[in-house]
């Protein structure tokens, strides 16, 4: 059956297998276009051989890179209404959620911007950990409205992605505040918000970040500070609906220390996890370009907007 | 009557404030040395001049440097029980206070060792965070009891004192794992204890230690994981009987961030602060050379060593 | 393009803004039915032009007051829907949600006096704050189900509306005992709920409601008392959706202190907010007409009900 | 009207009543199928009389047991979309919706073990409370993944069913540690996992399962424990969504102490509540066989599954 | 036996009887100078005779008014160290204890306040409740440091306390912030402190204050807000010590309402508690003429000065 | 040297060591009443002698069972204030001290009794754990108070010694409700009170309990209800006060499960612990025969009664 996959859809497979797209946007973009493509050029003469032909290209595109968040989501989205009984009316609606996927992740980074602005008050101090592109929306559009926002920067051990926020909050003149992580909770309650990214967001709630995020966010929720997540919807997990959990990257322990001082030490260990899982409890909103969220009501977007988890749509009917 | 100071005494002083003589427990034994010469050599011959004599000795060596903790405590300790209604009731009282002083701060980092030790039991982790010799005897005393103990080391950026720990332990064959300071809420689970040193104890139990131990500490009891701090008696802090609280110093910036880094990044503040402040309620244990204690119970320990904080030694009586 | 807005719309636009009109419920009836007859007697002839005619009613009514919270709701509820590919099934739209509308505010109070009334048991003793109408047609309805109810009511400093609670439940027979609001936390243990309204709901599960509310939710969490917002879907607040936070009135402050007083104690300020922001995760559910909620779950009611907050229904197509 | 009840719907009532059909999921199972039936066979001539015979019949079979919660779930199902304008579409809706309905059930324990087991990692030990079907078909999901699982099975005084989990448990070779109820805190900080079951799962996210759930929920999240309620969508309690609370059954006194025992003891009340409910704030996930949620999202997935709560479809139109 | 009872004493017992002598300071200082009397002058030629007469005008001291927590204090405090075998030396350690105890009295106030104050910062708010003369003896010193202060005063329903204490720190020029009790919460986030004083502190560390402090306490230790009580140690209440609980005074209830509004409203009960009790863990510290302590402790200090509760010095031996 | 300790003393020993000597006060009192012939009869003629004769005496006493809590309890407080320059003064002390201590002893439960019942008012409702005379003590003293007292008594599992106290507790007509384990939680919110004994406390105020008293701690803790341990200052755990933990003991399978119904289970796993450990932030109040402590606070009176822990009064000085 595969046979009936355009080229078109191997192309851009090939192309995310190769790395040559990459980008949890990117892929989601390209991946929409080609279940498009193969829709607009289908010769199928029936309806449940325009679904099968669907389904193979599904898995194509699938089997690139199982673990790239947004493929699957992207996947979903766009076949998970495929309603009709006639080729055309199927090949519309692929078509037209295609188009409007990829409408939304293009303004996708703005709206959500937008969202976390309007949280912010002028003259609201942010915390911030790690560097996060939805979170410097959020204060970018912040400062855009006219508020006065500051922002105190945790550096972000090992690789100090905090230097890239200060950086890029400096070009928007954002007075910035540099802090080590140990020094964070002494500040908490001198800041208004604690505002940080997401790696993936889990069905129950949990937010899979950069390591040191949850830590922070039980010390935010002891002195009362809000907390929140600033994660588009292209990075809910959606392995999560059925219970799968994340597997956390362990990174390079040269991150961590340097072979020279690591050798004047002697014989250790170094455990360089890349992210940890909060749970929901310590986070207040999940702000997404459809909106804020309470974390614990984000499986429902999730299934609204990605389908309900216990069928994929590259699968074969049983 | 500052005149009736013996030239010991000025000496002592004299190093004291130039900095020769440095460290806790150095500083310590000296001033109760100095006292006790002051007692001993005194040719007072009323009780009340010895008394006077005591109390300008006292002085002398307080006004060198009033932040230094020790310093304070030595003097507290040795008069405090100064009794009796003959110069030569009260000489005893001073010398044998000074001796008993002297005595306990040698056994001290050894006794407190034990107490830590017999908390530990055969085949526990334990996490540290920055370096304590306090800490470090803690381990070494288990290991001499027999356990193996393994430790699970914050690096405690932005000097990685946790280096330091981490080549004592290994020098006594410790298995050691490094993790950077944000790591260490992903590990709290896995770990038996957080033993943890302090910079000084005030009276109403709270924990005055290197950056990042309130925020370990909130994570410890949040996740059930005992945390105790090893801390002689030097270390508890006298000015805090009476309501004040500790200052905090703040460090060179160019331990966070080094000058080329920061000019990339821009015109950027730098908050480098020592130490924070942990309350009681996150900490199960003072572990000092005297047994352990409720953080909440440690000042009636204060008092009994080093008298009431309202009535200082050195202060004329009004 | 506005030249098509129906004389009745801008009547009632008018009415609105003279504040003839008011109350929030009879603001969305009244909007909606001016909706319906724009929508009735449009002589539009093509979709575009008819779905361009209800955005101008739209935009007109809403500018009358757009902070009042109820407006908007009845504005997206009624056009959110608003699909078909002729005028006719347009028309036919938006008259049947207008109409479900109306009868849906005409039934609300009495619904959720039911789902109110549902969660109480015979004996139980209700703790108040402040004056809902809500709360009140929740203890109506239990009263009326043969239910003995007992209430405690804070007096509700400073403006004394807990008098009015009295009152009203003092008509129903129900036994009384008024306190003042420091003694909340005294009985707290003694009575099985805590049951207050709310001046509206936001996106994120937070209740906007009465100064005092938070203070008293945080008590009656922290001793385990149950606490319940009963808040007709009305309430909802749809700019929260995208992240907009509430602005708190500041009231008069000869509510707190009389002049003279004032004169007497000497040059003061005084603070009088009207409302505090209780975060979700100190109620136990959100109750209202469509049943009772989790807080952190009524996003997904308002997005189902009003639409998703990032599109609004008067704005111009980009 | 009852008149046009379907004799098969009558059979089926008595077979409930009489307890002949038993069982959440065969209780379910036959509803959907009676409904099926009365749509199939109906020679209703107008889409209203079509209406009023479902109706009737949904009456019928509800009124046998209302407190049987899977009962109300299944007319709720099947009834909800009774969508069209004529006889047939709404015969069709019918019975595509009970034979969708039978689907779920048939390989919902299966679905809902697979959840289950994807949340469990290989060699983790989970702590479980009575014996919940589903909690076992967790397990063995897990078990048949290849994953290595331990059990700690707490006895679940007074009726000892941990010993039927012990049982089932150790048929597929799980290592399975007994311990009596009271042991569990001690033991917690040693498990992975706490998976338990349920006897209803309720609109606001709480959990009404088998006494000793919430006392061991809150000790698990006091040491960071994960706890997930495995509950497939079945145990929804429909009356909930309108705030109605559950009725906790006392059961025989003779299971907690026996007559002789009791005798010897004196004069003593005995009480022996089957259930506790367990507040949402205390559980990390509800498991179903339509994925996970956290439970404050349950009230959510219970509407579109079940329909708003506010009307029953077997209750006349007013 | 009473015969031996000095006619000072009596008309001391006279005069607090009357509550000629009241005020918690100056009957403390008229007991102690009573028992001094006694001791004086007593003619006694045997110590068990000496001790016997100082039992007895203990006894007629208690007995006056056996509820005023610093008369039994008084009696403890110059009895409890009543040593010696003979009568002169008896006479003498009375003697010195009542005169040591009355100088304390004497500066109490001000060595209390110095406690306060020094855990005060320049540029701190504090926010109080009621008035206390201890807790304005602490912002006083704290001024006279040269700090600057600022005052966040609850009103205090229902008598309004806090406008007295408005009063008294607008004279020493405090800025001043006046809310409803209902407000504490919105602000104590921006508060530095919460500052308190005492009825009376319980031996297991439990602080009886007006009523509304134990739910401002747990506010603020949810937002991690500092809260101290001060209250010397003649607050310290004795009975405590053996596990007495301290009955809580209901007073008028036309503080709470008037009559006419009362009339208005219909058939209600009031409860108007004056105090209410805040458990140790919601206080951070205790602060006394003698330093400041963990709740938790003060068991230990109210034994040092006081004596173990289990034997009361005006009863007769066994 | 041993050959100094007198013939009583060794045959106390052997009596202790045979259990012919047996339960904690009659352990205590032996050692005592040892120590004071000891003393009494020593031949001894300088006091360096007298002491080491009395070290080895209670070395011999101490080594027969060093884990009985109160034996060295015991040797402690009779040796502790052994001072003197005299031989004469040094038996004096000792005998005085042997004196008071089993004074103390025999009122103790009497005298603990009444701490426990000045806590529980009129009216109150108890919940207990297990059997302890202390909480039994408190009770009775409550009801000769005249004081209606109910009782919640949990059976206990595995050894049911709730029918015991339920027993105890009927035969002075208190009424009796008994539940299962697990049902405490449901009935916490009901009670007044906590009431559980104690195995042992230790010195940073944890609590060693029969199993199971921990969760329900951490259970009363969350909803508010008080909780106070009843245990005699004999049960401190003397080497707690060096971080000693304390060895739980692992007691009979058969206690759980009897043979045949685990044979019918398979190859199952048992754990019986007997204890469990409960921190001191879940508990309120220490009762003791010398009144109640914070239990934050009882290593002060541990080291009061019974010495510092760092030097055992057996130990030959170094």
């Amino acid at each position: 059956m595969d046979s009936a996959v355009h080229p078109d859809v191997r192309e851009t497979a090939e192309a995310i297998d190769t790395m040559e797209i990459r980008g949890a946007a990117t892929i989601a973009t390209a991946v929409a276009e080609a279940l498009a493509t193969q829709a607009a050029e289908s010769d199928a003469t029936d309806p449940e051989r325009f679904r099968a032909e669907q389904r193979a290209a599904a898995r194509v595109l699938y089997e690139t890179r199982p673990t790239a968040v947004s493929l699957p989501n992207a996947l979903r989205y766009v076949l998970q209404d495929m309603e009709g009984h006639s080729v055309e009316v199927l090949r519309d609606s692929v078509v037209r959620s295609a188009t409007e996927f990829q409408r939304r992740i293009e303004s996708a980074q703005e709206d959500l911007g937008q969202v976390g602005a309007n949280r912010l008050r002028d003259g609201d101090t942010v915390m911030t950990h790690c560097h996060s592109t939805a979170v410097v929306a959020c204060i970018r559009a912040a400062v855009e409205q006219g508020k006065e926002i500051h922002a105190m920067v945790k550096e972000t051990r090992p690789r100090n992605q905090g230097h890239i926020t200060a950086t890029q909050l400096r070009e928007m003149d954002v007075p910035v505040t540099l802090i080590v992580d140990s020094a964070a909770r002494r500040y908490l309650n001198d800041v208004d918000h604690v505002l940080v990214g997401a790696d993936s967001i889990a069905a129950d709630g949990s937010v899979i970040n950069k390591i040191g995020t949850c830590g922070l966010a039980v010390n935010a929720r002891d002195c009362g500070t809000p907390i929140a997540v600033a994660a588009g919807t292209l990075k809910f997990h959606p392995d999560t609906l059925t219970g799968h959990t994340v597997d956390i990257e362990m990174r390079d322990e040269r991150e961590v220390i340097d072979d020279e001082t690591r050798a004047e030490i002697g014989d250790i260990e170094v455990l360089n996890p890349a992210f940890d899982v909060t749970p929901p409890r310590y986070v207040d909103a999940i702000l997404t370009e459809r909106g804020q969220f309470a974390p614990e009501g984000v499986a429902t977007l999730m299934r609204e907007l990605f389908g309900e988890g216990t069928v994929d749509p590259w699968d074969e009917p049983e």
